[in-house]
């Protein structure tokens, strides 16, 4: 177990320590949850009595708080810190020495940048490369020609098809499925479909991370493409051809048909579903369940089917709840229109 | 092939049998499809004609019926019954006697409680336990510290991740991913995400079943649960720290953001996403599409986006789909008002 | 790497050369891409310029054009000739001679028809059968009694649970899942569920392709069917019992409950979801991200929720965009109408 001072952690996240700065600390907790030799943090005001009455040795705080057994980490922001804190005592799994596990299949013509782990039941195939620090999982297969980078964490059974490409620092989820052909079909006369090859690759750049089971396609005849530093949850689908800028979020169950371009730090909520050859402008929220039928041209907050502005949706959301009782109200107005239009003609008569 | 008589299938299901006792039975069939030995089912009055032309030898029925030339099982609940009796001839594979491939990689620190069958290349690494009776099928990898369970069924190429815990009698259906990492991420200034570490695990409670690719992540810091015989459809998604009751039974697709928390006995149809530290209560019934953004306090039927009641959803979509002509209406009323506002005026000019 | 002369591809495709019909072509190119020894498409009009300052020692073209320096194959549809030609210079991977990796574990009990292709660490279980010229990708799991047609490719990872069968010329991706049970449960009188064993199978017609993580799940007594020709593409769910046709096209996403059938040459978007035990007749199009909740008993395009024609879906979401904008008017003129039948009491005080 690894073990360092507060204030080694404090200079690894810019902080200022009040309290002991030799205070041995072993672990990040929850508030409610630690104990001796642990860290915690407290985002915001909010959970102060927590603070309180938490067993944490220390705690990364926004400012000073009064009544604190703990001892103090001022840090800017609190969760970042954590985040980075946390990390140095659990680092995704890398390689420190070389270890291939004898049931592996390495080929003789695939390149290993010592060190590497690969662990059990793991395929290299031929004229794949694998960087310095990588890890790759139990039932990890790696296709012909792919390249993974330097101190990448590949977990258990994923899918590298031939000759795709991953930057430094990839982080992949069991699971995982870089590389299957893309979806493209010419129709024929008759009504069936020829197949269109996917000649193609896929790259993702630097500090990208996949979610469980997600599957990424290969290019038609270019590259799909992850930006550097974007991060993707489970069962995501992105089809051939699509290109994401960096820092992008992507939850869970988004489908991403082929072409879609997304510009830099988008966050697209859970089961989103692009329709293909639009793209999403830089900076732009888009909440979960949301449908992206057209381009999105303005960074800002969107929401829903057809997609709106975050306002616009939640007062539709709310107006639609409404509606089958209004459409009652409309019927009666109208039936009571007629009426009252047809009654002059009476009076008339 | 298992035989036995109609008398001691009677018995496993405690109905009363009218025709021979010692009928032999092989399998169960479907009504259409029965031939001797077999014994098929009818849940209502509905199929009466099809059970009287079935080539069924026995029919489990809710009550006794005249002329059918097959036995008679009189259960409460045939289609209950003939699940139990399904299972009695095609149990879920489990291990009767201890066999472990020679092709399967099992650390010297793994624990093996006899028996248990382990088929072709599957990897359990050290400090894993098998329970007795449990079944890994070929390609299964099983990380660090894993337990799993008395007489589990573990399909093909499924990934339990590092210390993730499995009750009894659990079914993972192939490619499942138990404990991949949640997808948790602190926000930088650049606008870069640095990595939450997922330090917490998964609990599968006894009798749980999950389907083909679905994904639990563990949680952040503590434990994603699923409660006792819950059961989970394919390509699921369970995000980090889910809290799910026992006796659940969640359908295709469905998205559960991080913190979701469901009662028990709650049905969840194909398709739904849930916005993640929100709440269901028990015994709540929600339609397939529908969109979980807030909590649901009362039990009962829910449907829709926003969510409501059945009934009151299925009248919004009536009302929905007039919604494009009524707003034609809606306009020409407007245009009308406003003529007849501005009638009077010129009326008095 | 193949080299064929123009006049050999033209006949492939059955198009007529205008140029050198000995001009040698190594590859398929993207029209911005295309070099010497490529041959590129001009799918219509509108990308002439393109075409003019393209690289590709050769075109396919619908009609002969004029100011080209490539040579021309004048074709009716050059994105089906496009989508041959690419299958000529890249067919899916296939076996040509008779391979077997040694880190492959093949039951004595299983036929394989000479040449095959099987990569390392494959398991092929007693009683499988796998055609000739067929290839089984690093990692596939193929169970008891399977049989694969002749020229499939199953790359890698794919699990075949046991008795599936498959016909000739099937494609399937990383990850698939053919055979998992079916999701069906009783439900006992204390809440719980009794297991509903899924004795039935999966059957792939000929030419079947299967995108990544796709899941198709075996039928409860009979057989879940997937017609000749059909393409699904990524993480499709395909639950038990359900019925497809011939040349079909599933985008990713969709989530087919149980007992859906669909007609021949049915398109369905992403992100659909079917309610199950319902119906699609062949030759409809359905747009992503529906709901089908009900049959569709007449060929056409549909989409939404609820399902309507497309036209009348299109015409609804415009006129929801401005519901929450007119349940403010209509709120306003209920409140304006109540004012004027109460102004003529007052009127009349």
């Amino acid at each position: 177990m690894t073990e360092t001072s507060l204030a080694k952690l404090a200079e690894l996240v810019g902080g200022e320590v009040l309290g002991d700065p030799q205070l041995p600390i072993r672990g990040v907790a929850d508030l409610r949850m630690g104990g001796p030799g642990t860290i915690g943090f407290l985002r915001d005001a909010s959970r102060i009595e927590l603070a309180r009455s938490s067993g944490c040795a220390a705690l990364l705080v926004p400012a000073p708080l009064e009544g604190l057994a703990a001892a103090q980490v001022v840090v800017r922001s609190p969760d970042s810190a954590f985040a980075r804190i946390a990390s140095f005592f659990h680092p995704p799994p890398r390689a420190s020495r070389h270890e291939v596990h004898p049931s592996a299949v390495v080929d003789p013509g695939a390149v290993l940048h010592q060190p590497v782990r690969i662990d059990a039941l793991v395929s290299v195939a031929a004229g794949a490369e694998i960087g310095a620090g990588s890890y790759l999982g139990a039932g990890v297969m790696v296709g012909r020609g792919v390249r993974v980078g330097r101190d990448c964490s590949i977990h258990p059974r994923v899918v590298l098809a031939d000759g795709v490409r991953l930057g430094d620092r990839v982080v992949l989820q069991p699971g995982v499925v870089i590389g299957g052909d893309g979806f493209g079909y010419a129709p024929e006369p008759g009504g069936s479909w020829a197949r269109i090859p996917h000649v193609g690759t896929v790259e993702l750049g630097d500090d990208v991370e996949v979610g469980a089971n997600s599957a990424i396609d290969r290019a038609t005849l270019g590259v799909t493409r992850i930006g550097r530093g974007t991060k993707i949850d489970n069962l995501v689908h992105i089809a051939h051809n699509c290109d994401f800028g960096e820092d992008c979020a992507i939850a869970a169950f988004s489908a991403f048909s082929g072409s879609t371009r997304v510009g830099d730090r988008v966050q697209i909520g859970g089961h989103c579903v692009s329709r293909g050859h639009n793209s999403v402008v830089a900076d732009a929220r888009i909440a979960g369940g949301s449908v992206l039928w057209d381009d999105v041209d303005e960074p800002g907050d969107y929401m829903g089917y057809p997609l709106m502005s975050r306002v616009h949706w939640l007062r539709t959301l709310h107006a639609f709840r409404d509606i089958a009782e209004e459409r009652g109200l409309n019927r009666a107005n109208r039936r009571r229109s007629a009426a009252e239009r047809s009654e002059p003609e009476h009076g008339d008569g």
